[in-house]
């Protein structure tokens, strides 16, 4: 198995490098169970999905402390073919065999109860992707409902589906959406921009 | 046939407003042609995809030319069946039957080479995704080969793949690898930054 991220992070101020690089501290508890790689265009995160998630996390609202306007551009993927496997992906949820979906979707709804919050409100909005099976849509729709029920849903927009809330909240059910849904050597990815302290939004 | 895309511009600048603002201009000449909405995240556009990406192009060059690293996350989608079909989508290249791949692939070449050349540099990176088919790596793999000998390719990342050179060149690339290969009914995304003025680029 071999899962990880491309992550782009961009603060809209004139004082963007040291944002970035004040941002990047926040990986440091990471950096003995990741892979983390940065290029001009983003930095890859290698390892199990969920600390690739949390890490993401962490970076964004470390960068959106700064009251600044920031977005950020996330590509998670899990199982890509492409890659060869990587044991540092190895020891997550993902080893396991796949329950039914029903308990799977009330686990995930558990762990976003669960997830603390950051005190940092965000929105996002994000494209799933379960590639290379003849039912991707049934797949679609199955993370939909399960996201109805989130607390964070904010709606569907043509090609994607936005979510707004604490910033905890919001990862943990972009998490959720990644592992509990297409199973676990399945190819899945998904696609996310995140705004924090945007001047367009009042909520 | 449905087709459009979500784009976000992010001028990483104090003036981003101002710098957004002017670029949204180069949108005029597209507005009879496209259908054009904002919210906080990121702007639809819905019409032929050639048109979507040429409207993509000039709305990130636009904001480019202020000199400020200006970056543009961007999903284009074709084909989805979760969307009802729009006649605004029609009249575009995907309208046709679809000839053999070589003749496809040459084509794509040579669009790529007839594209103008618009003065502005870019880097971008994309992940493109052929959906609900059992052969999705196949026509990945095929747009791989193909954009080898595209002149903007700028190698292979994990997840996604890198490509450098004058917007008009990279935005054509983009556009041939989108429209040019899965059939034309398919449902087929291709997620993409793109980053100018970089202080992390020096070419």
């Amino acid at each position: 198995m071999y899962s990880g991220a491309q992550i782009s992070l961009y603060p809209l101020s004139d004082g963007f490098v040291d944002i970035i690089l004040g941002a990047v501290h926040s990986l440091d508890p990471y950096r003995d169970r990741l892979r983390i790689e940065t290029d001009d265009l983003s930095t890859l995160f290698v390892g199990p999905p969920e600390l690739v998630m949390d890490a993401s996390r962490d970076l964004f609202v470390a960068a959106a402390r700064s009251g600044v306007h920031c977005t950020q551009s996330a590509l998670y993927s899990r199982g890509c073919p492409g890659e060869t496997d990587d044991p540092i992906c190895l020891g997550g949820v993902l080893d396991g065999p796949m329950p039914p979906l029903e308990e799977r979707r009330a686990r995930g709804l558990a762990a976003i109860q669960a997830a603390p919050e950051t005190g940092q409100p965000v929105a996002a909005q994000f494209a799933y992707y379960p590639l290379g099976g003849g039912q991707h849509m049934d797949e679609i729709y199955g993370v939909i409902d399960f996201l109805k029920d989130a607390g964070t849903f904010d709606g569907a927009k043509n090609f994607c589906t936005r979510l707004r809330g604490d910033a905890g909240k919001v990862f943990a059910t972009l998490g959720q959406a990644f592992i509990g849904f297409a199973p676990p050597g399945a190819h899945v990815t998904l696609d996310v921009t995140f705004s924090a302290n945007s001047p367009s939004q009042t909520g």
